[in-house]
C-alpha cells in the first residue's frame, strides 16, 4: 500500500481507540484455560493479550516484521555532546548495509527485513541497486545535511518537520507486514531524546540526560550545560505544542520515526519500541495521537539515564532489562522472539479440556 | 557418548575449573572492538564472554540444544502442599509429548530437541515407538512411583538417590550437542526446592516458600507448616551433606537433574537453568562440584518466592524477569534466543577496523 499524494493528506492520521471488551474477554478466557496455572506465564500473557487486541484476533499472527532504522545527523554534535565524532553516523549506515552492525546481525538471526532510511545524514550515499531478498535496503529521504544547532534556534523549520513526518508515514505505508520494529542512528541523538523528555515531563534536563554512547562525568556535565541552553532558548514552547517541540529539539530521524509510528498505528500494526531515542519518538507520537500507545510493545529498559523516566511517563512495562544502551533497534530485535512466543502460546498451547489435564482443586 | 557401566564410575564426576586468563582476554578484546560503544550490549556481552569461556572458543557455537524435562511425583503432595492434584504430573507428561504444553510449543519454536524423562511418576507410561526427528521423546528412568512422605522420613533412600543421580548422568551422556536446557514437572516439587534452599541457605522455611502453582495465603501457611515439620525431622543433616539433603528433601526429578547437570558440566556443555526447581538442582550440583557454576546461564528470575534468594545464593544474574512461574523449562526456552544472539554478535559483528568506523574521541 502506498499513499498516492501524501502532502494532500492530513499531517496526523486518525488512530482509533482499540478498545473491544468482547475480544479482550475471549482472549483472556483462552489464555486462562491454557494448560498452566493462572497467570504463570507472567508478562508473556499480557503480551499475548495485547497482540490479540492490536491485531483484532484471537489468533494473532505477526507477518513480515520490518526493522526500520532511521538515521540523521545533529547540529548539536558540534558542541561535543557525544563521545563519538559525527562521521560515525554515515559510517554506521554503511555498516548496517554491509551486515556488520549489531542490528544487522540480530535482524538476520530473526528474519526481520531491515530498511535503513537516510533522513538527514551529513553525507550523501550513492544510490544502490535493489538488494537481494532479505538483504538490508537503503531509502533516501534526506531532509537536509543534519539539523541546525538547537542552541541557536530550532533544530529544523516547521516545513522540514512536516516533511520528515510525512516521509515517515510514506515509508511505513510502503512496507509490507503487520509489525514494525523501531531503530535509529545519529550521533547526538540522545540529546534530542533528553530534550523531548524534559519538555514532555517537565523535569529538569539534568534528570533526563545520561552518558549516551559513553561520556565520562565531565562530559555529561558539559552535555547538560548545552541542553540547558537549548531548553532556555525554547522555553516558550507549550506543553500542547508537540510539533513545535519536535522541530526545536529535532532529529530528522526522530521526526521520521514519529511519522512511521503514526502510520503504523493508523494501519493497526504492532510497534516494537527499542531504547531511549525510539521511545522519545513514541512519546511524541502519543502526544499527537494518544491511541498510538495501545499499539506499542516496549522491548527493553535501556541503561541510558532518562529511559526509565520515559517508560514511566508512558506507563510502559518493558520486556527486557539487559543494560543495553546501543540503540539501532538492537533491543527491539532481541525482544522479537518473545512476541513470536506469545502468539504461539495462544495458537498452539492445549487447553485443560483438550489435553485432559485436571484443573486447580477447590 | 554413553557410559558403558555407570555404576562402576565415581558418583560425582570431575568438573575442572574453566579459568583461562588468555582466552578471557582475547574474548574481551574481541567484544570491546565490535562496532558499538564499550559495554553497550550490556548483559549480552557478559553472556558472550561466558559462552566463549565454557566452550573454550573465541567463536563459540551452540550445537543441537537439548531441552531435558525430568518428571516425578512427591509423597508430600498428599499433604496438600500444591494447588493441583498429583495426577497433573502424568497428565502434563502426556501433554509435553503431544506437543500442547508451553515447553513443547517453545521448544518447537526454537528447534530445541525435547526429551521427557519419567524419573518417578506415580503412573506407568506405555513404551512408545521412537518419535519422528524433532518430536518429543520419552525416556523411562523411574526410580519409584513417587517419593515417600518427607515428614515421615527421607523422601528417598540413599540407594535411590544414587540411582537417580547416575541415571541423570547417563541420560545426559546419551544426548547430542553441547548445550543443555533444564526443565521439570512434578506436583509438589516447589516444596522440594524450598526445603533444599532452606537447607543450603540456613534461612527459615517461611522465607523460602511461595505459592507454587497458585496457593492462596492460607494454602501457603499450610505448606509452610508441613515444610517446617520436614525440616525439623531432618535437622541433623549437616551443611556439608548435600547427598543426604537430596535424599531427605527429594524429588526423583530433582536428583536426576542434579546428575544431568554434573555430567553436562563435566562434558563442558552450556547449562541453561530455568526456574525455582531447576535452580535448586543446580544449587545442589554446585555443592557437589563447585565449578558447575561456571557452566550455568540463568535464564530468568521466577515469580516464585524464594527464587530470588536462590539466585542470590548462587551469585546469578538472570537474563529475563517476566514474572514467569510455570517451570517445565519454559523460561529457559524463552531465553534461548539470547544465547544464540550472544554467539552471533561474537562471530558476525564487524570491528571498528574492519568496518572503517571511527572510534571514541579523546
Amino acid at each position: 500500500m502506498s499513499l498516492a499524494s501524501p502532502s494532500t493528506l492530513p499531517l496526523i492520521p486518525d488512530v482509533p481507540d482499540l478498545h473491544d471488551a468482547a475480544l479482550t474477554a475471549r482472549l483472556q478466557h483462552l489464555i486462562d484455560h491454557k494448560t498452566k496455572p493462572l497467570g504463570a506465564l507472567g508478562q508473556l500473557e499480557s503480551l499475548a493479550l495485547q497482540l490479540g487486541q492490536i491485531l483484532g484476533s484471537e489468533a494473532p499472527a505477526l507477518r513480515r516484521p520490518q526493522m526500520l532504522v532511521c538515521a540523521g545527523d545533529h547540529g548539536l554534535a558540534a558542541r561535543g555532546v557525544s563521545a563519538y565524532p559525527a562521521d560515525v553516523t554515515w559510517q554506521m549506515v554503511e555498516n548496517f548495509l554491509a551486515g556488520g552492525a549489531a542490528v544487522s546481525v540480530l535482524a538476520r538471526q530473526h528474519g526481520l527485513d531491515l530498511t535503513v532510511v537516510d533522513c538527514g545524514v551529513r553525507r550523501d550515499f550513492e544510490p544502490r541497486p535493489e538488494p537481494a531478498t532479505g538483504a538490508p535496503r537503503l531509502l533516501q529521504r534526506k531532509v537536509a545535511q543534519g539539523t541546525a544547532d538547537a542552541v541557536e534556534g530550532p533544530a529544523m523549520t516547521a516545513a522540514q518537520c512536516e516533511q520528515a513526518l510525512r516521509q515517515g508515514r510514506e515509508v511505513l505505508a510502503g512496507l509490507p507486514g503487520n509489525t514494525l520494529l523501531l531503530g535509529e542512528m545519529g550521533i547526538g541523538n540522545t540529546s534530542s531524546a533528553s530534550l523531548l523528555l524534559a519538555w514532555a515531563s517537565g523535569r529538569p534536563v539534568a534528570e533526563c540526560t545520561g552518558r549516551g554512547t559513553g561520556l565520562d562525568e565531565p562530559g555529561v556535565a558539559r552535555k547538560v550545560a548545552v541542553l540547558e541552553q537549548v531548553m532556555a532558548r525554547h522555553a516558550d514552547i507549550g506543553r500542547h505544542e508537540p510539533l513545535r517541540a519536535l522541530a526545536a529539539f529535532g532529529g530528522f530521524e526522530v521526526v521520521t520515526l514519529v511519522g512511521a509510528v503514526l502510520q503504523a498505528a493508523a494501519e493497526r500494526r504492532v510497534v516494537v519500541v527499542d531504547g531511549f531515542i525510539t521511545t522519545a519518538a513514541v512519546l511524541l507520537a502519543c502526544e499527537l495521537a494518544p491511541a498510538v500507545r495501545q499499539r506499542c510493545v516496549f522491548a527493553h529498559q535501556s541503561g541510558e539515564r532518562g529511559h526509565a523516566l520515559m517508560l514511566q511517563q508512558l506507563k510502559a512495562e518493558p520486556l527486557l532489562s539487559l543494560g543495553l544502551r546501543l540503540g539501532e533497534g538492537s533491543g527491539a530485535a532481541l525482544a522479537w522472539p518473545l512476541l513470536d512466543s506469545a502468539c504461539r502460546v495462544l495458537a498452539e498451547m492445549a487447553s485443560f479440556e483438550s489435553a485432559g489435564v485436571s484443573q486447580q482443586q477447590g
